[in-house]
């Protein structure tokens, strides 16, 4: 079964692409300007899978979305608005998720316990309900290039971006197509922070083989983004897999499963770096890859920690080639290493080998940092296990943007 | 034996302020202006404890001042420079860091293994020997206001002040002396970031006994504040008790054991606050106060992660009354909470009351933010648990000192 073809990077498609999902998004008024309210419909009922934040406060829509995708494994829709988190509203707030939930289901004419929720936004403030309920009644659901790209601007906060991708494979001779949209910029840290992801696919799969595959995709891609370290209360990565595409119901014993793998991957992927990228203020995409650590795991805390250390983060933003901060964040992350042991480069210039340093081409070094993407890598020479882990430099931009995020 | 006089805030002292206690401090030439090179001596060897850092990268000075304290107890003068961390040097770093030891040893006519090293500043670049070598022979030790000045400024990086705090008590109606002075502002968390600290004391006491009151107060200060996150590979306290107040030898059971403890942790309170209020582009004091919480333990982590979440930081730096960011730091902090029963304050104002949003005045909060010392109180309703720490807020500056702290 095994053909050339595997995953195919599709352009100008997004989340309206796989068969048979519809999108809106529009401007109903709890931001001044900017779209703030979304859906997607899917013609039929699809499987669901979710991933949550790990917040131990976590906002009322998550308690909505999380009922839906635990207790029956389907959605149909999702309504999603930016602006305001509804996050630590208490009773209210829960009452306001619902509301945004049966509201969506009336427009609809769907079931709620088919509807997910979704807000990003300011935390702390109650909901304008008002603008939402007027909205939703003028939102115009539809398939073109142009309702897909309204959904992707209506989810962004403080997002510079949009962040759109979308793949094609072929399951049992069919394209099967998923496609993503993502928002986040800040509180972006593993375990899913100020994040919302929303994945579209005809694939046919049942909810729990894609549950098992999205937690296992989602450690090695949103959650190994950090822009900030900080967690948000609001972190959801969902994905609907309507079975459109009429494949044979996808698992891991299928003989195109790692088709199906792959490409869900590569789109979380995408996502994941497209946030890390769009980090507040950042003005560079940061990859760390480690190797030879002691486990995959303890490669991945070291490829976060240096990733997410602010020194790392402030030396790259001046085009510093500061590896001392490299090795003292390799050194704090609590994995094992052997200091003796360490070598680190910045892009392909070696730094440090064997723990001791070497002498490099200030220059070069400039170079390599003043681009778009910067490489970290560093190797351990204990054992087998690799990480990756993405960020984003820190920049006078980003404490503007927090220093005055509410007004 | 409980008297009125307890512990005394004494001005104008400094760390020769102790009976028996040398300094000096002046520029040898590894920085370019600036002083640089310290030495502070005892007219006997002192009983001595150290804390350092637990990064798994540590300095080569770390490995002969450990040496020092654990092997032998006994400490009678350390050598300190500041604007190379001799961290990540490799076996010549290791070289460089004896020769320090011994040039202190040979200039002073005292055994090298009674002598401790420290460094701060740049990571991974060789020291340059030279500018030490030529500087320890001019060092002119005093007891004057001025020598410990001296001192207290050559051992500083990026600070923008001096930090020296001095007490005194009474231990067996004898006038017992402690004073400290320390350096740090960035790379400061927990667990000793870039952060000496050296404290002297005229206390008659043994150096077992001193160590467990050391590492006891140093959880409950220095590794209560945090600037960035960032563990350093040269964190250093060091006490040096000489004995020359000729009290009773110190133990928990001395009936005056609590006065010496007491003033001892001020000391150490004192100069871990002015570490985190002068932390890199900082323009406050952030302190923040958890009660109720599951387990002190647990207290104490709440504090650090709220002090520690770069969004709280941007917020009060804008005079944001952004709670929201409070309680999400709450929420991910991996303690225990219970989401219902969180009450925050900002100063005085009431901003959450069991986990509901109370209406606040915009002018007070404005008020209040604008302090150059901001207190948040966060009660969990769970237990008996509490917990305090420090930070800053993060500014501007901050980027701009860490994009070119190499140049």
């Amino acid at each position: 079964m095994n053909t050339l073809y595997e995953v195919r990077k599709l352009s100008s498609k997004n989340i309206v692409s796989p068969k048979g999902f519809a999108a809106a998004g529009m401007h109903c008024g709890i931001k001044h300007k900017k779209k703030d309210l979304a859906l997607l419909v899917s013609e039929v009922p699809a499987s669901v899978a979710g991933v949550f934040t790990t917040n131990a406060i976590q906002a009322a829509p998550l308690k909505v979305t999380k009922e839906v995708v635990y207790r029956t494994g389907k959605m149909q829709a999702l309504i999603v608005n930016s602006g305001n988190a509804n996050a630590c509203t208490g009773k209210q707030g829960i009452a306001d998720a619902y509301e945004m939930q049966s509201l969506a289901a009336l427009k609809l004419g769907i079931d709620p316990s088919l509807i997910g929720v979704a807000s990003t936004g300011v935390i702390g403030e109650m909901m304008k309900m008002e603008p939402i309920r007027a909205g939703v009644g003028k939102l115009e659901l539809g398939k073109t290039l142009e309702h897909g790209i309204d959904f992707a601007q209506a989810i962004l906060t403080t997002d510079t971006v949009m962040k759109n991708t979308t793949y094609s494979t072929l399951i049992d001779g069919k394209e099967v197509v998923i496609s993503g949209s993502a928002k986040g910029s800040g509180m972006i840290e593993p375990n899913m922070a100020t994040m919302l992801g929303f994945i579209t696919t005809d694939a046919n799969i049942e909810s729990e083989v894609l549950q098992a595959a999205l937690s296992e995709i989602t450690d090695l891609t949103f959650n190994a983004i950090t822009v900030d370290g900080d967690t948000s209360t609001n972190d959801t990565v969902i994905v609907m897999a309507n079975g459109l595409a009429e494949n044979e119901t996808l698992t891991p014993e299928h003989p195109d499963w790692h088709n199906f793998y792959s490409t869900l991957q590569v789109v979380a992927e995408d996502l994941a770096k497209a946030i890390a990228r769009d980090g507040e203020g950042a003005t560079k995409l940061i990859e760390v890859e480690v190797v030879g650590a002691f486990s995959d795991e303890e490669g991945r805390k070291i490829a976060k920690t240096v990733v997410g250390s602010p020194l790392v983060k402030t030396a790259v933003f001046g085009n510093d080639a500061n590896w001392g901060r490299i090795i003292a964040a390799v050194g704090y992350s609590g994995a094992s290493v052997d200091p003796e042991k360490i070598t680190i480069k910045i892009g392909n210039a070696l730094m440090v080998e064997n723990g001791e340093p070497v002498p490099f081409s200030e220059e070069e070094l400039i170079k390599i940092l003043k681009a778009n993407e910067v490489k970290i890598s560093v190797s351990l020479g204990l054992g087998e296990g690799q990480g990756l882990a993405w960020g984003c430099d820190l920049t006078y931009d980003y404490v503007q943007i927090n220093a005055s995020y509410r007004s």
